[in-house]
């Protein structure tokens, strides 16, 4: 590692991966925190506890603010762990000078998005540093949730499983990066930014045999499969004709350079589903608003362990690397 | 409330409180959160939880740096609930540029201080955010404490009551006002950031009657005494002579122009404990060594109901307000 702490060590990625690994697990290891996917699984596995901090820029922007994407970010995080989200806390740090009316504009899309979970706001911790001292806010959300349904882990899939998304991919990351850029954009590209517990509820209440969930936030889908790939001991063969992928992300990402599946989601969730199931699962997301383009989107094979491949329309095919680089800082 | 967020605003006095009523449990406003004082009691009253994000300036500093601060100050509101700190969670912020080495150092703080307290952290989340998003670091800890014993709350404090600290008061405030002033002192003024679990266990062991237990941080033991004055709807009379204040603080109060009692402490609590068990608890609190000068600082009267009053040497009192004003901003 540098001496330094680059951007690229908070990209969700390679070098987070790296800079997680060799200073905080090295020095925290325990058990529950090895086995720690999106959530931490606690007091005899009734519970998940998870936190997160939200450093995004701007602090609106199509579709969500950094209120809305707090309690999201978190809740779905418990929510991918078979969590229902219970309790939160809220604390945030507010530069000197931050306008009131946009705090309170923050805190209502919290409230909103506690009532889509169910959960409530039990603490909070609030600091006011000097102008400079953090750009604008920072929030940090922790949560806890009750394990409604227990098992669920990127351990343990196999080629029994096929893998889904939830929706098109990438909309969040555009979105930043649009109105970062200030890009004037005639589309009706929006944050993908949304509570997934209802989606994850309905799928446990149909008895759907899930085997792994995870949001695809920083590092997108691309991050979440390879580390699958990795927990799980198997390869997994994305069919690039099948990954949804809107008109409006594709164009950005030939802008920015990137993938769309390397783009942040914050409303995303791959899915390992027994194929039995999968067709069933894909029916019960599609009846939500925002996973209407839900679908399969890769198997699981022995092919190559550890990797995933990505299967062309044409025949060809090529590895899908874990991200790396700087990415897009401040995404979330 | 003004139009812009104010430093005062983080102060952990009136204005702090002010904020935090009118914006946040205005909107979040549940039975628990109304309840909580310095954790949330949870789960069947079994479980104690609480948030804490760190932004002291400068990060290390004389008896502590930002790492043993941010596991102390969670681990202690938990204590202060009755509760055995358990499981972390720690999310940093962390700015571009900053050196590995001193993260190395903090989260080996960090590491040591979870040991003090038989806590482990569980989960985290790491942010990198461009130069100039955020001053170096911020460090958030969540954390869930067990309760070992229950009904610790500053709402049942009567005039069978006293009340206790357990060393001499606003080491903290004065360390980190030295640190940044480069005040080039010779003298032993350190920060009393300790963990105080081990002191609320020996009491619990020992079948003291706790009534409320709090660890005067933010605005410092006044902030304490007149939020406990008003949520028991008492009187408390504080002994001048008797609050320990080293010569060290007191020559720093006179720089600042500030009150001892309202300098933020992180390893100083206030106990209020049965008459009868007073002096026991007195006398275990100094078994350990950065509580010997623990001693009893004040009655509880009916006097001046929701006030604190400051009784002097000379037969003088005067009123112990709520602490209000920019106070010194990034001290925890």
């Amino acid at each position: 590692m540098n001496k330094y702490i680059r951007l690229a060590q908070g990209n969700g990625g390679q070098e987070n991966n790296e800079l997680i690994q060799k200073v905080f697990y090295k020095a925290f290891k325990n058990e529950i925190l090895e086995k720690n996917e999106d959530a931490a699984i606690i007091h005899d596995g009734e519970l998940a506890f998870s936190t997160d901090s939200f450093t995004v820029s701007p602090l609106f922007f199509a579709g969500a603010d950094i209120g809305k994407l707090a309690v999201c970010g978190t809740c779905n995080d418990l929510a991918m762990m078979g969590a229902k989200p219970k309790y939160l806390t809220c604390s945030v740090v507010i530069e000197e000078g931050f306008a009131v009316s946009d705090l309170k504009s923050i805190v209502r899309s919290m409230k909103e998005e506690l009532e889509i979970n169910g959960a409530i706001v039990v603490g909070g911790d609030t600091k006011v540093v000097p102008k400079g001292s953090v750009d604008k806010i920072f929030i940090n959300t922790t949560g806890i949730g009750e394990i409604i349904k227990k098992g669920i882990s990127s351990n343990n899939i196999t080629t029994e499983d096929l893998i889904l998304v939830n929706r098109d991919i990438g909309c969040h990351g555009a979105t930043i990066f649009v109105a970062r850029e200030e890009i004037e954009m005639s589309s009706s590209l929006k944050s993908d930014c949304a509570s997934l517990y209802p989606q994850v509820k309905a799928l446990i209440d149909a008895d759907i045999k899930i085997t792994a969930l995870r949001d695809a936030t920083r590092g997108g889908v691309s991050a979440v499969l390879n580390e699958w790939a990795k927990q799980s001991d198997i390869c997994i063969e994305v069919q690039e004709l099948k990954l949804p992928i809107s008109d409006e992300v594709r164009g950005i990402c030939e802008i920015l350079g990137f993938e769309p599946s390397e783009l942040a989601n914050e409303g995303t969730f791959v899915l390992a589903i027994k194929k039995e199931d999968a067709t069933r699962a894909v029916e019960i997301l599609k009846r939500f608003e925002n996973s209407s383009k839900a679908c399969i989107i890769a198997k699981v094979t022995h092919k190559n362990k550890q990797r995933v491949i990505l299967n062309s329309l044409w025949g060809t095919s090529r590895f899908l690397d874990t991200p790396s680089g700087e990415l897009l800082p401040r995404i979330c």
